[in-house]
């Protein structure tokens, strides 16, 4: 990666612009995938409907990359974004899972994870049908091992797909075991303090939003 | 809902901002539940890490709501951003399901689609030993029947679960059924037409910008 002393930008990167970074990866991986070695902003804009500017300035943050009027290359971009994100090949961030029923079950089998960096370590219920179940080659564990668990382990961050009612209580346990990162299944937005992150995934949000534009807006 | 005779703004609601009427919306139940009556933009803010002047100018969209020093009483809004969203009591959005691997069974026992205003009516598969199954009071049917079942049903939001590479011609083939509105779990932004809505639900995309703050962005 070419990286440009500075490029001109103070301080942090905007997390909109962190986040659509997966999203570029995304498309690059599958480009490279059809054999496609150049891309340029206006096509991975098309494929994206993000403007071509847009993608310019997202990427101007990280560093220099294509020559004007030639495009990105495909597979040298890919493996940029890839170290600006932390998820070059070869590595695996370890990850906690919290709550193990259906949703969780489906996640420890997710074959995705694997493949884009991240792998869960460590499982954990309060059910006892649950605990003690082997699962993908995990042994779901007490919740009231957490912290024994994962306060010397290293892991970071966690996802948690346990009830709304539960949410917060185990994010605060999570977060007192060293989590920096949060993937939140739970239908609740839990509190977190400075320096810890959180991402919720909620389908009702999604659907609620897209039930406003399917009945026609306002009207 | 007082709805202001066009409120002073012209034409369609930002998307962004239809997106945070849910977020809102989930706020507001959550304060009801606790038996809290009024609450301030400041509250609400402070509650979701938005900020007061953005909620104000969101809701402004809609209509008129709460008064000066006095904030919003929660059960008016709730009940204006459900009538806004088109999830008013007893609505109830039916939804077809394509995709009944480990996650699809997660989304066909989700307990909150129920309660917040959509039911899953139909779900497919292409697997044959999936195909005939019934769970959750349905009955799983062979995909090629999708298009005869959701033509004349009226059913307009659907939910994809099914692998990354078969997503682009299950959604193709439920736009041609219908379908306005698509929740897709498959890791893969799929391409729609102008008048349909895609909300992308990718595990990965989030963890994969969690990684980046959590090695501490750039640096």
């Amino acid at each position: 990666m070419q990286k440009t002393a500075n490029n001109g930008f103070e301080g942090e990167v905007p997390d909109v612009v962190v986040g659509r970074m997966p999203i570029y990866l995304r498309a690059l991986l599958l480009l490279n995938s059809q054999g496609i070695e150049l891309v340029s902003s206006h096509e991975l804009g098309a494929l994206l409907d993000i403007t071509p500017a847009q993608i310019r300035k997202d990427l101007s943050y990280f560093g220099r990359f294509g020559k004007q009027g030639k495009g990105y290359r495909v597979h040298h971009l890919s493996s940029a974004i890839r170290e600006v994100l932390g998820v070059g090949p070869g590595t695996q961030w370890p990850v906690a899972l919290v709550g193990v029923g259906s949703l969780g079950l489906a996640l420890l089998g997710y074959p995705n994870f694997g493949r884009e960096g991240f792998r869960i370590v460590e499982a954990f219920d309060v059910n006892p049908s649950q605990i003690g179940r082997r699962v993908g080659g995990l042994t779901i564990r007490p919740i009231n091992e957490l912290n024994e668990a994962l306060s010397q382990s290293g892991v970071k961050i966690a996802i948690v797909a346990v009830p709304g009612s539960q949410a917060q209580q185990v994010v605060d346990q999570l977060i007192a075991a060293g989590i920096k990162a949060v993937l939140n299944y739970a239908p609740y937005s839990p509190r977190v303090p400075d320096g810890v992150r959180v991402s919720n995934i909620d389908p009702v949000l999604s659907l609620q939003a897209m039930a406003y534009f399917v009945k026609g807006g306002t009207n």
